[in-house]
């Protein structure tokens, strides 16, 4: 496995390959990897001759109160475990190498952010496909791969793609969870011993929520009641959102008569947890 | 040539071209081609393995008072031309194709666009990087060619190019220009018959205000003032701006000690001009 900081040189290797005919697989993550980027980092070595995955903590998608800084990085350790899945290209970018001044160019999303984790990160879906525009164009893979915990981020990388004709693939793996339902994410570092406990039933409400569409019931609001019930009685967070919208396009519903997703987001002390589970209107999961 | 009006068809032609290893010079265009587009497709044929040219006039970047609907087009005409200069491609898709639905999306530029045509056509760059990046990705160029009457336009690409990591080498040709040194532009037709005569006075006065560099003139307040007295005595047409910047930068300066562009734009009856000349601090023409 090559590890490349420098974008030239990794652009240049990548059309070397291109030219060669070769199919690239790429996974961009913010690194500090668990069994959901080891999920997509398996999955694109099954599916292409080159997988390349990058590490960037992208500054840009992240607020000013956010955890930046903070991000838990282990660079060390996510190369070994990227060497072992027989990954071919680590690209690991400082920030002044992808932003090596103020961008003149801006891109943003009008569309499927004003929701979810639109509406509590302002700008980070800006920040996330700015630097997936500049990564896409580094990398020029066939396939790219997101996990569906990052469900929105799925829907907004598609609107990217389409809008902006990127000839690329985008394939979203389902969500990894521990034995106990807990979606697997960088950020459960941060839970405390108490709140571990508690998290459970961030899963185990939305499930609360989907199986009574799989009862019959087709008013959004009475799902959503169901899971913001259950997460005050079971847990210590604080609620950011519980939503069913449409899927992938993210509008309101009044009637479950198609794809939704139903998400939430809580706080906890350090921690801020997403989960959701994406099913057809008669609660048939997706995947 | 192959005549293709597809995006899927026409992005699946290039990915197999560059898989085998070919490089693709790319002349986006709005058609009506005249000698300025011939040089730049000859150019291209001249560096390159395959050449692609597209015709399209791009809604985005047309104000709402603008020339959109009457802007000049000739397909059969631009076609019999490519054709003659050997081009491989022509990719003419209609607005539908090109925008099926409203964009999601959004790219605009903070820089190098509060001067020049930028402030006289607010988001008409904005259109231009959009339709611009879209057309990268569906192209996949090696090299990409413009001509430099547009320099903001080149500036602006520039930007664009860099700051997404574009694998694209960007070329700026020389304007060319009729026998008595009058810009070629596909708005030329719309000039009258005196309009025709005085319209030669726009790359007189700029010739003016470059000769007073090159006699040793530092102060860009005499140049500026010098080409506008020249476009008032010696034409009818409104003036939009005469002025003097760094370039590519297109920042202000106070003593001309770098390469700078001085650059007008004047309205006749019916038709926009624009020109532009590129000198170093001795007045020396770029090229």
């Amino acid at each position: 496995m090559k590890v490349i900081r420098s974008i030239n040189s990794i652009q240049k290797q990548m059309t070397d390959l291109i030219k060669q005919g070769k199919q690239i697989g790429f996974v961009p993550t913010m690194g500090f990897f668990h069994e959901g980027h080891i999920s997509l980092m398996r999955q694109a070595r099954n599916d292409n001759d080159i997988v390349i995955t990058s590490i960037f903590v992208n500054p840009l998608q992240f607020g000013p109160s956010e955890d930046f800084e903070q991000y838990p990085r282990n660079e060390e350790k996510d190369a070994k475990i990227a060497e072992e899945i027989d990954v071919d290209y680590l690209f690991m970018p400082d920030v002044s190498e992808m932003y090596p001044e103020k961008m003149s160019i801006d891109i943003s999303i009008n569309n499927r952010v004003n929701v979810l984790c639109g509406r509590s990160r302002p700008g980070h879906f800006d920040g996330v496909i700015t630097v997936l525009t500049k990564l896409f164009n580094i990398v020029r893979p066939d396939k790219v791969y997101f996990g569906m915990k990052d469900a929105q981020q799925v829907a907004v990388v598609d609107a990217l793609i389409t809008n902006l004709n990127f000839p690329i693939e985008l394939i979203g793996l389902p969500t990894v969870r521990e034995g106990d339902g807990l979606a697997k994410s960088s950020r459960n570092v941060y839970l405390k011993d108490g709140e571990r406990s508690e998290a459970i039933w961030l899963s185990k409400a939305l499930i609360k929520g989907q199986e009574l569409v799989v009862d019959g019931e087709k008013n959004p609001d009475i799902i959503v009641k169901e899971v913001i019930n259950t997460l005050k009685q079971q847990t210590n967070s604080k609620l950011d959102y519980v939503e069913l919208l449409s899927y992938p396009e993210l509008q309101p519903v009044s009637v479950i008569n198609e794809q939704v997703i139903l998400a939430a987001a809580v706080y906890f002390e350090r921690a801020r947890l997403i989960d959701n589970l994406i099913f057809d209107s008669e609660g048939r999961l997706n995947k």
